[in-house]
């Protein structure tokens, strides 16, 4: 009976969306059970899993909200790599 | 100083509502507040609870999301009446 | 299908224990589950618990860990008691 | 690889607001990862927060939703200082 | 930059042991960045995976401790069979 | 009345030690409730922290166990600085 608690950023994955789709969302479920009953045997029924979307404003990495912290590493790169 | 976290779906307990209303909150706030007085002598004032709702399509069950499980599980429930 | 996460201090509910006993797990278990069902409509078997017992030295409070600080809330009651 | 998991009740700090502002949200994500760093040495670029607003009818204290259990605390307050 | 925190009873898959293997422990880690990163183009690197072992005892479902409430679905399961 | 949990690896800051000491949890402690406090206006008596150590086992990241992917991350850096 596991629980499986997934944490995204509330994101699209292609620039004209700002959200997860329920379709995504299904097949995270899917997925994740899946893998829960092939690694453990858990049976898919007594899985849960939990989507938790997370506004971007609420998510920090390197000690900055992650948007400004994902820009910083983009223009790190590309400096290097000039 | 017990931390309780209830994650449940966002969603009525008649068919008019979709969500958890205000009372039932307070009903579930003081209902566990005081299982923990009861069995580990915690003071109300020591405990401190957090309710979750989660919509529908962010909640797994048997690798599907959890209203889709839900139907399947109700429809087989019925072939099996037959 | 709710999910309750209940963090407690890993201490004895008698000066001779310090832990949680099975049965006042078992008793956890069984009164919030019960909660959720009469507030809520939730089947019993929908519901899953599960505790975590911390050690003191991992919880805080205050800003101090928390054998500490109730250390200081008892000594200052007891100084303004006099 | 820390993980900061941040749980306030939606609110502001002045009366004018009911929720967080970015600028707070940034410089909680900028103290708490300073402080993983400079306590464990842990480099910024490894931990990650979450702040989770909740909100205060979803917040339970003293057996009480939070505005209930603050408001008499505060009425016991006045009460004894009279 | 996903987190995925996965609760499982400390249980074995093999009768002889009664625990999860550090090689389970690295498929489910495995598995689940890999979910992550097809469906939602998450870069495996910026997952991070938490497995949480939780003890028997400290684990509810059907407002039962889970041993318990397995033996209670078995035993009916066998008198249904009858 | 905000409530912090920090997951770190059950690891130690320096080579003669596995864990995070006491002294070091409480530093952790102190710091949080105070950037809390700072931040926010969050009265450190407020603040409860949860500190969960986390075998490094039991930690994922870039889809390997913890250990093995910062070992793998030294050897491209250590292979890219010839």
């Amino acid at each position: 009976m596991p629980i499986v608690n997934i944490q995204v950023t509330r994101e699209g994955t292609t620039p004209d969306r700002d959200y997860v789709t329920a379709e995504e969302k299904a097949a995270l479920i899917k997925g994740v059970s899946e893998v829960l009953r092939d690694v453990l045997n858990k049976p898919l029924e007594s899985t849960f899993v939990v989507i938790e979307e997370v506004d971007t404003d609420n998510w920090g990495w390197g000690g900055l909200p992650a948007l400004e912290y994902r820009r910083r590493v983009a223009a790190k790169k590309e400096a290097e790599g000039k």
